[in-house]
Order: structure tokens, then sequence, then C-alpha cells
């Protein structure tokens, strides 16, 4: 509950733009994830940097939790009002501050998604990597440190936020980070803000690392005999220094729900999607050496998408892989899986977990980053049936354990949220957990930032 | 000083590697900076994660400050003693502890030097490229978010640190990271202690990341009219995203040092060193480019290396531009700059800056790994003559903040030790500062670990 008192305060500050009403609240207490929602208390639509700090103090004064909103795509519980509060929606915020072209820099607010900051670069030779599955913003692709399929060439959100403006737990506006590439002026506050989803404070204005447009583009389809060849094409490409831009695994029950979502035609058998940015003659240099590591792990129907349509095509039906795998059993939800490993031990983690869960019985399929190591398993849900979710937790649990077992993390890319909270423990080790606490508690001192996500403090 | 408890407990542990010789002291108590030495009051050589953890847990105890020492090159002030205490030495940390080919990682103890780590790797067609001119230690420069001429292309420390396993200011042994190329599995520790400079914890274990070493190398001296043609030249370079592996400035000055010292006939102009890495055809491919826009800001006398003898001789002569520098003027010490500016700003700065020391009078060379946007300037310094350090000082604040005005960093890799703790506000802001204090508060509650550098607390 808010106090009233925090509510006027509030409504004052914020006018309409101040909502109390059930269905807002519902669909701002949710996310992606099959978790029932538990809404906010109100949800504020902030406009700017001062009125998000002027919402944090209010918060701070009358102790309101406040859970940052950007787009609400995340998956792992991340948006839910565990403790009620305030949700700061951000998605207003939507100014384009300043494209540096030659810098190679772009200054965005939060609430900029990535498509939006791609089309505002359409003309400029420039373009941003990181493409999560969804059209998510700014603030929230840095909160959960992002990647998506380019992360393999462009690094992640850890590599590619420059500088930020933060609201700090107080309500106090700091600017962490600059222009510059490099620097070891102190504390890496940039780096200690991207990935805390939100429990550190709320990140306003985003600087951002922008890629020249590559002169030259080429994309290409392989299908093999079994995962462990496709995997150890992906393994053999990254050892060999290949500056792959997107290589991309998916199952035959993945390739099955894109054909049948996006209306393609690929053959059903692991299948690796590749992409190679350069000049012609280096893209062609690079398809040509990949080519040949994947003809001796048998690799075979070797297709080329050169023209722009096609790969637009492609690579818009990866997008929607994961809407297409609930298609696969309409009404399903489903529980995410997202672990990352070493790439030596990938087609091992890849083949035991498909093993796992042929023998589950569960309808799943199997999406990966491989070049990064990362893969995802859809697991279908029943949300009618209890057990069902129990089911796939189970796997999930299992899929992790075998991670951490080859040094791997237990999310590669979609953070903690609630859902990968009980993984903390085996994978950071309680010692280095109460380094997080203590750098929480330094932040946050009285918990109100999406208070109970990444590590409770009790 | 250190209660004679605490000595007795220490001297148990570790018996004759335990030192208050006045010369181990003296020699620990400074770096290459000119700042004269402050000693520590006695000198621990520690041989495992676990000795270290027990020789923190004794300074704990008996509120001893513990400052680490990698391999002594560092250049702000970062080793003095300031508050006395114990300087706890890693050099002979030396175990290589694991090379992962197959992943292209390896872990090391914090004592390992690059040189070391790279001999290690000879026969593994991988290398670790972040080369300080320094042979420093692994821990050395993971502390201070160390780079140098490769991070154009590479990454600077904060890209190439994978995991690492840390003494907390309490003793504890924690491990951050994993070995999975990315995570968003909780905040980010492995960055927090990156660039940390031994205040928040000992590391003692890196894991870093290597690269292919490249199929093709090829290198080449270019010389310009001006600074400005030269620094354009790499602006040009860098928007149209060509991979270059290396690009080094050296202005007149710095040409005239290095070849007294390397016995080089550089023409003495404004020059630009570059290496290309690929395979044969990319190499040529981004030479030919490079040497195409170098020749439209009037570049001549664009000379290849091809020879793995040439290229060496040039680098090592590159690196070894620091002792040039000093050799102009035997007897001499240096104020060392190292700013870092958006590229954009890159030959403004350098221009202004030439122009700055010009009508200062200091002799000085100007050295860059421009790619990034960060040059340095070695200011030579009579230490017989205060005066002429005050000058140097001058100058360096006018840099700083002609740098700051730019959207840059008062150090992109050095690190702020003592000598640019005075630029923090100016480039962070108190309340940013604030959040740094935060921090070191709550990862060393008692101000122990080496006390007195990046941040003050009181
Ligand atoms: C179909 C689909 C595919 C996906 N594919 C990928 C993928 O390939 N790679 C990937 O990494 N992710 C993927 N995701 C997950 C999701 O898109 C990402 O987690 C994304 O970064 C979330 O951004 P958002 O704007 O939707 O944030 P939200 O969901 O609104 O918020 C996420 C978290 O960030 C916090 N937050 C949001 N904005 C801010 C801010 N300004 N300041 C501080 N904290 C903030 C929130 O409190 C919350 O904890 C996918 C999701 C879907 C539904
Ligand atoms: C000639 C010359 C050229 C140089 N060129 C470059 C360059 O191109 N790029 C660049 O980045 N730097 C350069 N430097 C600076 C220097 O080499 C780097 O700062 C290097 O990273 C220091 O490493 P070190 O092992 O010598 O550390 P030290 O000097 O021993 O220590 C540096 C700091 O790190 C801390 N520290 C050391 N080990 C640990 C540990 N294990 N755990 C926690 N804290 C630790 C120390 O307390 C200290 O604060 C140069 C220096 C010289 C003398």
């Amino acid at each position: 509950m808010i106090p009233a008192a925090a509510l006027a305060e509030l409504s004052s500050l914020l006018g309409d733009r101040l909502s109390t009403t059930r269905s807002v609240c519902d669909q701002h207490g949710r996310d992606e994830s099959p978790y029932p929602a538990m809404p906010p208390d109100a949800v504020a639509f902030a406009d700017s940097t001062d009125e998000v700090a002027r919402i944090v103090q209010v918060c701070a004064r009358h102790r309101v939790p406040v859970i940052p909103y950007g787009a609400g795509s995340s998956i792992e519980g991340h948006l839910l009002a565990i403790r009620g509060g305030l949700s700061l929606d951000l998605s207003r915020m939507t100014r384009i501050i300043a494209i540096d072209a030659d810098d190679l820099t772009a200054t965005v607010e939060a609430g900029v998604t990535r498509e939006a900051l791609n089309d505002a670069l359409r003309h400029s030779g420039l373009f941003f990597p990181i493409d999560p599955g969804a059209n998510a913003s700014l603030g929230g692709m840095s909160a959960t440190r992002a990647s998506g399929t380019n992360a393999v060439r462009y690094g992640t959100m850890r590599e590619n936020v420059l500088a930020l403006t933060v609201v700090t737990a107080a309500g106090k506006v700091i600017h962490t980070g600059t222009r510059a590439r490099k620097s070891s002026a102190g504390y890496d506050l940039t780096r200690a803000f991207v990935g805390s989803e939100g429990t550190l404070g709320v990140m306003t204005e985003i600087t951002v690392r922008l890629h020249p447009q590559p002169m030259a583009v080429s994309a290409a389809v392989a299908t093999f005999d079994s995962v462990a060849d496709a995997v150890n094409t992906v393994i053999r490409t990254i050892q060999y220094g290949i500056p792959v831009a997107r290589v991309e695994f998916m199952d035959i029950q993945a390739v099955r729900a894109v054909n049948a979502y996006s209306k393609l035609s690929l053959r059903e058998a692991p299948t690796l999607l590749f992409e190679f940015h350069g000049s012609e003659a280096g893209v062609a240099e690079q398809a040509e050496t990949v080519q040949a590591i994947a003809h001796e792990f048998g690799g075979t129907d070797f297709e080329w998408a050169s023209r722009q349509e096609d790969r637009s095509r492609l690579w818009a039906a990866r997008h929607k892989a994961y809407f297409a795998s609930l298609q696969l059993q309409p009404g399903s939800t489903c529980v995410t899986t997202d672990v990352c490993v070493p790439i030596s031990r990938l087609a091992e983690c890849v083949t035991a977990t498909c093993a796992d869960i042929d023998a589950s019985g569960i309808l799943a399929t199997v999406l990966g980053h491989v070049g990064d190591g990362n893969f995802h398993v859809l697991l279908l849900v029943d949300p009618a049936d209890p057990q069902s979710r129990e089911r796939a937790e189970a796997v999930n649990a299992r899929i992790v354990r075998r991670a951490l077992d080859m040094d791997g993390t237990c999310t590669g890319e979609h953070g903690v949220g609630l859902h990968k909270m009980d993984f903390m423990r085996a994978e950071h080790g309680e010692d280095a957990l109460d380094m997080m606490r203590a750098l929480k508690r330094a932040f946050d001192p009285l918990n109100l930032m999406n208070p109970g996500k990444i590590v409770t403090l009790d």
C-alpha cells in the first residue's frame, strides 16, 4: 500500500500520468514469464530525468518501493511488485538526445527502444547491434545486461554502454562514465548499474556505442545430422577466430515451430543460421571458411540468403521463434532457460539437455546464441496444470546445474529477476553473494529499488 | 607502524618471506612516477591465495593497511604507503593455472606478467593482447584497468577479464564470474574489482580471454606534415570501422627520442605506426584502405614492415618510448598525462596540447593510443628543481581540463592513484563520487585496502 500522503504528492507532481487503475497496475505487475501478475499499487509515467528524481525522492521519504518499467518484455519475473509500491514507467522518455556519428556514440532517454534507435540511425551509416527478440527499451536492456544474436561479434550491453545518467535511490542525479571509449578513472559505476535490474537506481539516459553498418552482409542456413555436429561447427568457427556476426542454433522442434509460424520451409533438422559482416571480399572469405568447417561436420543444404529480403525474412522468423514456439501448443506459456557455458562444453551441454527434454516428455524448443555458448530451452507449460510448470522447472534446474558444473552461468542474458534467484548461491557462493548484498545496501540503504530481486537482504 | 603482535603473527606465517629491511620497503613504497617513496612498514611475499587470505585477516584484526603490489610499474603514485602498513607483494604467485585453448581462456595467478603469459601461449595459436609498455603483472593490470597499443581492436582489461578470485578486505576468498563469455547473473563484481587499484580487495587469480593469433600481420609507418593530419587519418580509419589492430601516434620529439634510444632512423615528423591483423587478403585490404585515407591527409613515406624482425623492432622501440623520452634529458623524471577523449575531438585536443607544451617551454614527448582517443604527454622534470615539477603539473591540469570539457576522462588507462585524485570531482561530480565512496565503504569498511587512493573517505 502506498500511503495516501505519498499518492497525493505523486498525483500533484504527475496529474493524470499517475494511475491506480486496476488494468494499468495489472499490466505493469507482470512480464512475459509464466508468473501470475503481482500488480504495483500505482503506476507513474515519467517524462524527464528531473521528474524521475522527484518521484524517487517522494517514494524514499514515504518508504514506497519503486520498480522501474521499460517495455515489459523481460521474462524472469523482474517486474512483479512483490512488495507493492510504484511502477515507474519510462516508456514515454523517448527522446534521442544525441547521435554523434563521428564518435560512433548515441545518447538516448531510457524509454527509447532498440528499433526506434535504429530507425533514427537509418541514414547515418551506423547501427546499434544489440537485439533481444523483443523490441525492448534501452533502459531495460541496460538493466538486464541484454544481448542477442549479434553479441558474438559486437558484445553485450556490458561492452556497449559507455555512460549513464542515473537517479539514485536517494533521488540524486548522477552521471557515470564519459563518451571516451575507455577510462581508468575510479570504480566502474557504469557497469555496477548495467545488469542491476532496477535494484540500485533508475537509469534515465544511456550513451551507447554505435557500429558502422557493414559494407557487405551475407547470410546462410546449414543443416546437420545431429545437434553435436551443428554445435561443433560453431565451436570450431569461434576457435578459428572468424568474426562471424551471428550464429544461431535451432533444434528440429524449433525449426518446425518457425516454419509453421513464419511460413518458411526450412529442412527439419538441427540448423545453424549464419550472418557475416565485412567488406565484399572479407564476407566471401569468412563464408567460405565456415562452409568448409560445416562440411567437415556433415553440414548440408548450405543455402545462401544473399538478397536483403530473404535475409530479413530469415531473421524476422528467428526473432519470432519465441512466439512461434508458444504456438506449437496454443494457450501455453513457457518456462525459459538461459544458460551460457564455455564454448568447449557447449556440444556436450546441448546434447545432454536435448536428451533430458526427450526423457521429460515436455514439448520444448531449443534456440541458441551459440557463438557465445548461450542457449535457451523454451519449455511449454499448460497454465491450467500446475504440475506441468513444476516438471518444466525441474528440467530448468537440471540444465542450470549442468551449466554450473561446466563453469558456466545460470543466465547468459535474461537476468535473475525472481526466477534465477535460487541458483545465485550455487553459482557465486555465499561470500560473493554477501558482496552483492553489501553493494545493494550501499546503493539502496532503504531497500526500496525493485526490492526482493537479484538478492534478498533478510 | 605495524603493531608488534601483528608483525609476529605475519612473521610466523611467512618466515623470511616477511621483510622489514629498509631497501625492500623503500622499493615497495614507490612506482615509476616522480613521487618520492613513502615506504610501507613491512613487505609480505605471498605464495598462494590461501596465504593472502591469512595475511589480510591478520591485518584486518590489527587494523594494518594492506597495499597489494604487482610489478611496481604503475605511474600515478598507486603504491605509496601514505598511511604505512604492509605491502603485499604478489610477484611470487606466478603459476599458470590453466590454458583452455578450446575456450580461448587462461587462468593465472596475479603475479604472472603479460610476457610470461604470452610465453606460455607461444605454441597454442593464441595470444593475450593487452600490452602496457612495462612487463606488468596480470593482477596489477586488472587493478588499473590497463590497456595499451592493441586495445583499439581487442579491448582493455575491462573487456578481457572474465573471472577473478579475490581476497576481500575481510580476508574471505570469493570467486567472481565464470568462464562463460557473458552472464546476467547479478551485480558485476568482476568489473567492480577491475580498476579498483587495490582499494577493494586483493585479486589472486585472474581468468582472461585469449585471442587467436592472426593468420597474417602487417605493419606500416606513415609520416605527416602536421599533428592534425596524422590524427585525422586515425579518426577517419576508426569511423570507417576498419578493424586496425594498433595505431600509435608519435610527435616529432617522441620520434627523436625513439630514434636515438632504439637506433632507428624514422623521419622526424608527426608519425603513425599501424598494425593490421587478419587473413592475408583481409590485411592487404585494410592496409590499402588506410593507406588511401593517409594519402588524403598528405601522409607520405608509407613504409611497410612486412618482415617479422622489422615489426618486432618497431614495436619494441615504441614500447621503450617512455625510457627513450627520459633519455632526452638524462637524470630527469617525468609527469605523465593520460587523457582520453571522444575520437571526433582528438585532433583538436592533441593540437591544443602541443601548442600548450610549446608555450610552456617544457621538454616533452607526445605518444598516443590514438585509435581509442587516448594519448600521453611525457613532461620531463628535473628532480632537483621543484618548480619544474610544478610547471609540468600545471600543464597536466590544463590537459585534463581540456579533455573533460570534451566529454573525456582524466585517465584512459593508467588509473587514479594519488596523481589523478584531484580531478575526480571535476570528472564525476560530487554525487557520483559519493557512490564510489559508498562502494568503498561497503567492500572495505575499515578502510584498510590501499587507503587514501581513488577516493578519500574523510
Ligand atoms: C520474445 C522475446 C525474446 C527475447 N529475446 C532476448 C534475447 O535474445 N536476448 C536478451 O538479452 N533478452 C531477450 N528477451 C528478454 C527481454 O527482451 C530483455 O530482458 C530486455 O532487456 C528487457 O527490456 P525491457 O525494456 O522490456 O525491460 P522491462 O521488462 O521493462 O524491465 C526489465 C528489468 O529492468 C528494469 N528496468 C527497466 N528499465 C529500467 C531503467 N530505465 N532503469 C533501471 N532499471 C530498469 C526493470 O525494473 C526490470 O527489473 C526476450 C524477450 C522476449 C519476450
Ligand atoms: C614504461 C611504461 C609504459 C607503460 N605503458 C602503459 C600502457 O601502455 N598502458 C597502460 O595501461 N599502462 C601503462 N603503464 C602503467 C603500468 O604498466 C600499468 O598501470 C600496469 O597495469 C601496472 O601493473 P603492475 O603489475 O606493475 O602493478 P603495480 O604497479 O604493482 O600496482 C598497480 C596498482 O594495482 C594494485 N594491485 C597490483 N596487484 C594487485 C592485485 N593482485 N590485486 C589488487 N590490486 C593490485 C596496486 O595496489 C596498485 O594500486 C606503463 C608503465 C611504464 C613504466
